[in-house]
């Protein structure tokens, strides 16, 4: 890395930025040794301080927020799209084609716009772009990014389910026809719109499963398990909604292909993630918490035989609105720059 | 039920009263219309008046706490044991014939005395006791506690997973080789013992999976699945600690044995409990959530189809400490005398 | 209490069900011994099942949600009115003469209709039903309450801070131009309309103040201090809201008026409460935790001298949904009745 | 600042690195471009890595955990000093006089032996140290700092009220005699060793005040206070438990010394904190909260007029683990090695 890279800043907007993922994006930008932040949209905010939104982001020296039509687009060179999903669509394709898109929407996850309009309810409104799009799960995607105009960065469910199960579908080591991913999660998933289900009384002291046999990560996780599988994958999915803030532990639960046990799954992981800075196994025996990556870009993974003959259990921890959102977007960003990595994404965990 | 037997005050002791379960028994029995606790004990804090230890339960005229061998044991007609595994089988041994025992530790809960060595680390210290314990569920054991001395109620994990699976299996609804039960729990599971594990700064804001592949739970539950089953049944169990006090959320993944989907799961379940005060299948979509049982002797069933063909989720949930625990310890208590099983556990959840 | 009585059933409708006062006053009057639920009203979910509403109520028999010109007025004898602030008045003068009213808003709680006018920004609506409402905190107003029609039940903040502070007052042991209260409430204090302030992500895992200097419930209490100090007094009053569902703690810096200390305080209360049910003074050197009422009409009150010279602290914990809202609205609705005064509120707390 | 200079590495030790203030201390040190962890102490935990104290530091290359004895002092050149209270002032005897010392302890805060013995039970047991302490409230003893050998960094609590508190004394704006804190407690400040009353059960869903009028932080603030009166000062002080990791909000109840208001203690916070680039003064009706500090080293401060004339407010929020503990505690080493202030804590709140 070349001494006039390391200290390149480069100019970006972050739309949508008064919701969770744009707040986190922020904190990570904000920081990062070669962003400067450039223009911040909030279609209903426009025209207050990001104090006013955001008041731990209030020491910051950061452009007032605007509107999605009073951005100077050619004084950018990336956006962070944080928008909702269904509305990013249409403002990709708006944007001028100089810009690099990272996007943290479901907008561009799914390469089959059929499949697309099956789960989303709409029809694509981009489907020319759909073809460039990198589905960016980074550890699995660097040179297709390192390449791409737009990332479209994975959700935050798939990601902790992805990173264990890919490596154990590619080197066979389990059955593709029997996967069962359950996943707990803190409520920053949600967002930040005011709901009924979100507030502290609904959520505090208790736990539920939602969106059982039916939530919108599931193709997304079908369509990158069944490339790894090289067929088609169908998985059973449920995420549970839990009182904490931050954090998405999955427990998967596997059956072996062919013999083998807990020992050459972590073998296998081990090999898959040698050079990756986020993907840790834990130490055997150890059970990844969300609490050991709350605030960092990590990414635990642990790996157990079953009692049950021929079954494993993998569980995989990591913080949903890093590493599950606005942190590999900053990850993503980094390869698509040609910066290390790591580049403003160094923070260790905060723990208690 | 005659009018002497509805006022009837039946005199009780609770053992080991400094604990979570021991409170939670004592808030219960306070309003029991037919209970009149007698003796409290708790070697650590003999002396010290239920004030001290429980400040919540102040406001009652209960007994002061004493050792164990301080109990005029004749006055009692029956003793709840809230003691810690391990202890409960020589202290019931050598307790008065006329004595009935609600024990709600696990000193009681195997039926094969080795089985209970092999997962408690030490040779059973009352097998000639053993025999004659009835297994608590009390939705399936009606009869047997209604003529045992000896009740041995059900583990926390295991109430919420063999109140749905039961009928499931002894209808043969579902194959016994894939049960798959994955369990979120509060805190109160753990006990008031001071652990570092437990400590605020470690349990909030997190989960994790633990004691993986290897519960003591696991052997409980398996005991009762094979009997419903009719052949030995082996589980995958995996529970996990949750930032919260109260309930046990489980979800269980199952396979059809023979076609059939939730339609037929739920009509198992609304037969099986259709006499059961406290069993409640959830209307269809519904999803079971521990903030709704909360402080209650309820236990919620809900079922869903997967979108994976042939696999279906059944989720329960319950309080720990209520069903789970000090409330079904009552509610067999009910059925040892002949009382009606929802006394003194008419109360509604507490949400939020 | 004569048997008939005692085995009277006294009809009720619950205007506003759907809200979490409405839930705690359904919760504890579906217990009550005297009480049967003939209305419930919803305006915005009328049709609906209260299930759908609090699945925690699931299990009761409960009449449908019906808007509130819906309701058979001549069936009932009395209704809770769990409407928000400043809807109430309009339709408490529209209800029919023989209906006895417990109105858990603020619309009636100021007897001076001008002070309501400028704390809550419009003129009274039912300036001649003011004069008959009578202030219910309950300890204070038993004989009132034999004989109103409309009972204003207290805030949750005021009930806190008038029952430690009316004794002390009255018996002039403090001086009534020092009293600062400092109180930390849980979150249900703000109803269960969704705002993004009342996220679950926003509020746990941190503390605030809010309302300084101006919060609403500030001239109730100065109403009611005032009457007890014989004198207009005016209080430093500053709200926090903290990351748990239940409780309000007072924390209440006084200075004594002249010589004395906690030891006169504490005779004081002890006497003012020597025949209250629900409020207890804890022993010396305790301090009340809102944890030890959760769920239950208690009120514990602590009282410490302070180490400046002349200055003592009262503390007080409270349930802000029960002595706080609901239990107490029960509680005057037993004496409205003639009814025992604990009668469907006996319930202990629930710990942990 | 000359390259040479900011390129530096400084090896330091962290005594007792197995508690929060030493997690704390690890996280913020790893990221130290000036620091470079070279031994970590644990007498309990001697011979383990820390990744097995601490999981979210195991990606981190850092030294195995040693007993005190096994430091090579000589290859240090700073010790951070988390040790308990009590057993620090031994230790930092003991120590080579090459070493700077940075005590997160409260063993060297007391200027006055005396003092110290009358709160903590014991002598002084480096009372020849105690004079070359410096009390590092960083912002008021810069000057102090660059040239002392050993800091004692403030408690939690006092750093949160000394921090509004000085300015407005020294400036004569209140009156000394009438200062009431009233303080918000999470859970971190009081360790991670186990105890009955710090379990998630015994903590969450609640509040309660404790060591009323008696708390140990009390003469600490008392002597600073006095300082910037000139004159002795004492204080009513309460701290209270909530159910949080980490943050303090302190409401701090004022009298204006002679007419003036908000404004007036605005102006002074403005401008004593001017240069200060961790404390900030909020805008004007905003209330700070913690969780706008969490993970941070700022600290937020918002003045109010109270409704009681020549009454104010002055609220302040901090992290207890970071300007309470750890953040600060980095903030002098850096200015005892003349090291920018804020190298190393540059990391914007973690929110939600």
């Amino acid at each position: 890395m070349a001494s006039t890279q390391s200290e390149r800043r480069i100019k970006i907007g972050v739309l949508g930025a008064s919701g969770y993922t744009g707040a986190e994006t922020l904190r990570l930008a904000a920081r990062h040794p070669n962003i400067e932040i450039a223009a911040l949209t909030a279609d209903r905010r426009a025209g207050e301080p990001i104090a006013s939104v955001f008041p731990h982001l209030g020491g910051l020296d950061l452009p007032t927020l605007t509107k999605l039509d009073a951005v100077a687009w050619d004084t950018l060179e990336a956006v962070f799209c944080c928008l909702p999903h269904a509305t990013t669509q249409e403002v990709v394709a708006g944007l001028p084609a100089h810009l690099k898109v990272i996007d943290l929407s479901a907008d561009f996850r799914l390469r089959d716009t059929a499949t697309y309009a099956e789960w989303y309810g709409h029809e694509h409104l981009a489907p020319h772009l759909q073809d460039s799009a990198v589905y960016g799960l980074t550890e699995w995607a660097r040179d297709a990014l390192a390449d791409t105009r737009l990332a479209a960065c994975p959700g935050c469910y798939p990601t902790g389910a992805l990173l264990p199960l890919l490596p154990l579908l590619r080197d066979g080591l389990i059955d593709p026809d029997d996967i069962i991913i359950d996943s707990k999660s803190g409520v920053t998933g949600a967002g930040r719109a005011p709901k009924e289900a979100m507030l502290f009384g609904e959520v505090s002291e208790g736990v539920n499963a939602y969106g059982i046999a039916h939530h919108r990560h599931t193709p997304e996780m079908e369509q990158e398990l069944s490339v790894a599988a090289d067929a088609p994958i169908k998985i059973s999915f449920t995420p549970h909604l839990l009182p904490m803030n931050r954090g998405i532990l999955s427990t998967i639960y596997v059956k072996m292909a062919n013999g083998g046990g807990s020992t050459e799954l972590r073998q296998s992981l081990l090999k898959a993630y040698a050079d990756a800075p986020f993907v840790r196994v834990v130490p055997q025996g150890q059970a990844p918490a969300t609490r050991h990556v709350r605030g960092s870009n990590h990414c635990l993974i642990g790996v157990f035989d079953d009692r049950v003959a021929g079954r494993a259990l993998v569980i995989s921890a990591i913080d949903n609105l890093v590493k599950g959102s606005s942190g590999q977007a900053i990850q993503n960003f980094n390869l698509m720059f040609g910066l290390p990595e790591t580049a403003g994404l160094e923070q260790e965990p905060l723990f208690p």
